[in-house]
């Protein structure tokens, strides 16, 4: 079945009525909330034509979107906008085809919405079981990358959610000419324009409004730096799934096998540096520490990463290796400097972790049974990895198809976050006139 | 294995240091938070035996807490306290005997913790699964009841979870009493005794301190009425799982078998008036009304219960029946009142709960295939139920053996939560050495 839209546009092109940012952002709330009603009843087959047909238009409109984009691009350079923030608001081809292709991987992932899980019979008779159903409204607030206009709509139409996106104003003319895309595709598919909806305005009070709407408003899901982050979870009356660091840790026991150990440890820190999975600190157990340190340090002067050692690795590695801190015990680096810490086995280890770690994703390199067991019971980390490189700690390797982001809450969501994160599940009961007694 | 207690017991009896609420709520959140942590490593049969001991030691003082019990009910008599506040935090042997059953009750539920899901290999060759572990350090407010002391502490602790209760002021002498038993339970099974805090001050600032401690706690569950529970979410920098409103329906379609129908209304509205699943308004399809409604009439008048009609009720029924008002639909009695709508169909009935529900729990009676289907996906509430009673929602009925409460919240748990709503999920990984490429 189909809904119809019923509601106008709004808020997805124009800039009609937006002097009142309150206003427009109600009036956006609250075609958000019909849309999401309306999304509760599509199906999946509704919900992939409306992501193909989106391709389409993508497709039919690569000359507009790139133009939109070269206009942020010039205002940017106009700004002073540095290179690496240019660097993630620039699309070209390749980028555009990657999400297009992005688009038929959601489509092809399967509906989560509708599952029901553990139904079973109960002593009064009844059937209860839990079925999967959308969020409803989930308000997206991110910083520069234009193609995230698209990844979190098609993420949020595709679980049956309504959204509501604000990007950075860096990139406005890009998430218009993105944003007219999808609106065309929800159109042809007979769903609501207000399914999407791309805030069109810059006003900071934007924001600020979205995330106090808990009646239009079901979660926020905010990705950019940790103070964006930080900010919004304080002032945010709507819960919100967030990300904050990744201080991840590789510990090498004793009992590992040396060879998967120096993989893991270069891999995890050098494969990518900016990553919230990346490698910061490596605890090495003092046993491996005289033969392994020297390999370790030569592999990762070939990748340029600057070490920075506890006492017991300088007095391996020498005085070339810079004393670490406090502060580099907690430190995201997020570049290629790597802290070093010498263990005495895996309790002093997995102290360390719970001390100094941000509970992302933590890994152990070890080929004792036991020890692999009790790292992955008693670590409280969102990811748990034994004789694995902590950088596939992501959506994509996990099987989940896509992500929305990797959350580091212990409520509803852990880790990363796909399809499935932006369901919730609701009783269903069967029954054949049942009554309490 | 067993964890030891490694900390002081702080704040279960005693009223030491508690001039300074703020620094004592502090210890009991820093006492709780390292309790949490050594939780984690703590087997079932260790949790089991804790319960065992906590029953026993419970058993051996039924004097001395029902002794307390009689000071809270004579303090409470002389403020003033109303006859069903008293009838709520009186203890007797009857109810002394059914907390220390319900110990037994959980000891014997089966353990969340540990368990993995899904683990599947990815094209990688590492295995992805997800393990439920505990949430952490839970906050629990409630009200006069000193039977959700124990409740609370044993479904807290069976979970893996350490908890922080703070009970109503007027309950507080009975508190103690059973904190006591429950700190002896804990002591003798060797875990740490901070796992179970009762908040030994009745100075609400101590609550303000409770929910803005996201250091040391990671979830407020508020038990009591609507207005303490708003407060608490309003204020909380911790996140909440809440219990608000149940406004709860049951639709009567042309289609319902007319007995079920007459059994399942009556029930729902009259097993017991003041539970949250209680029935509010009944919708009637218009075929039926002519019919059904001067038999429901007649039933629910054996009862006792003042029906409030709208106008196509009000012609069938008579003037009898009091006209209802807009606040008649919005209205959760929690007495023997009911609000009765004739609809024309299952749409309008849907376009009813939409409106006016609070998405806790509505039924449909019918023997329409379709409209079965349609209503469990369409209506967005925690329980969805197709021809049984709305009383069924509950977590004993539920087969999750207990419930610390109902969540009319979206994200994390929704309807009844059990052991399971108090765990969370973090991904493992199972690698031979594989890095990322």
């Amino acid at each position: 079945m189909t809904a119809h839209a019923t509601h106008s546009v709004i808020g997805t092109a124009g800039a009609e009525g937006i002097d009142d940012v309150e206003a427009y952002m109600q009036r956006l709330g609250q075609a958000a909330r019909h849309a999401a009603t309306a999304m509760r009843r599509v199906d999946t087959a509704s919900k992939n034509a409306a992501l193909a047909a989106m391709a389409r238009h993508l497709e039919a409109a690569r000359a507009e979107v790139l133009a939109a984009n070269a206009r942020d691009l010039d205002r940017g350079r106009a700004n002073g906008l540095d290179a690496a923030l240019l660097d993630r608001l620039a699309l070209d081809d390749a980028r555009l085809q990657g999400m297009i292709d992005g688009l038929a991987q959601v489509a092809a992932l399967p509906d989560p919405v509708g599952e029901i899980d553990g139904l079973r019979a109960q002593p009064s008779g009844i059937q209860v079981g839990q079925m999967r159903v959308p969020l409803g409204v989930i308000g997206i607030i991110y910083e520069s990358r234009p193609n995230v206009t698209l990844e979190a709509a098609s993420l949020c139409l595709k679980s049956g959610n309504a959204c509501i996106l604000r990007g950075g104003s860096e990139a406005s003319e890009s998430n218009a000419a993105i944003a007219e895309c999808i609106r065309r595709g929800l159109d042809e598919a007979g769903l609501p324009s207000a399914a999407v909806q791309v805030v069109a305005t810059t006003d900071r009070a934007a924001v600020g409004r979205l995330i106090s709407m808990p009646e239009y408003v079901d979660v926020i899901i905010p990705r950019g730096g940790k103070s964006l982050i930080e900010r919004i979870t304080r002032e945010a009356s709507v819960p919100v799934i967030k990300h904050l660091d990744g201080v991840c840790h590789v510990y090498l026991d004793a009992s590992a096998d040396l060879e998967k150990a120096l993989a893991i440890a270069v891999n995890a820190k050098t494969q990518r540096y900016g990553t919230c999975n990346t490698l910061e600190t490596l605890l090495v157990d003092e046993p491996l520490a005289a033969s392994l340190l020297p390999r370790l340090a030569s592999a990762y002067a070939e990748h340029g990463v600057e070490l920075r050692g506890c006492e017991r690795t300088r007095a391996i590695l020498g005085d070339g290796v810079v004393p670490a801190s406090e502060a580099d015990w907690e430190a995201e680096y997020l570049a290629p400097v790597l802290a070093i810490r010498v263990v005495d086995g895996v309790e002093e280890a997995m102290a360390h972790i719970e001390r100094y770690g941000s509970r992302h994703t933590d890994a152990i390199v070890t080929e004792n049974y036991s020890l692999a067991r009790r790292f992955m019971t008693e670590v409280d980390s969102s990811s748990v990895i034994v004789n694995a490189s902590t950088r596939f700690a992501d959506g994509f390797e996990y099987g989940l198809g896509a992500e929305i982001g990797i959350s580091t809450d212990r409520l509803h969501a852990r880790g990363p976050v796909g399809l499935e994160g932006l369901t919730t599940r609701k009783y269903v009961v069967f029954g054949d006139g049942q009554i309490r007694s």
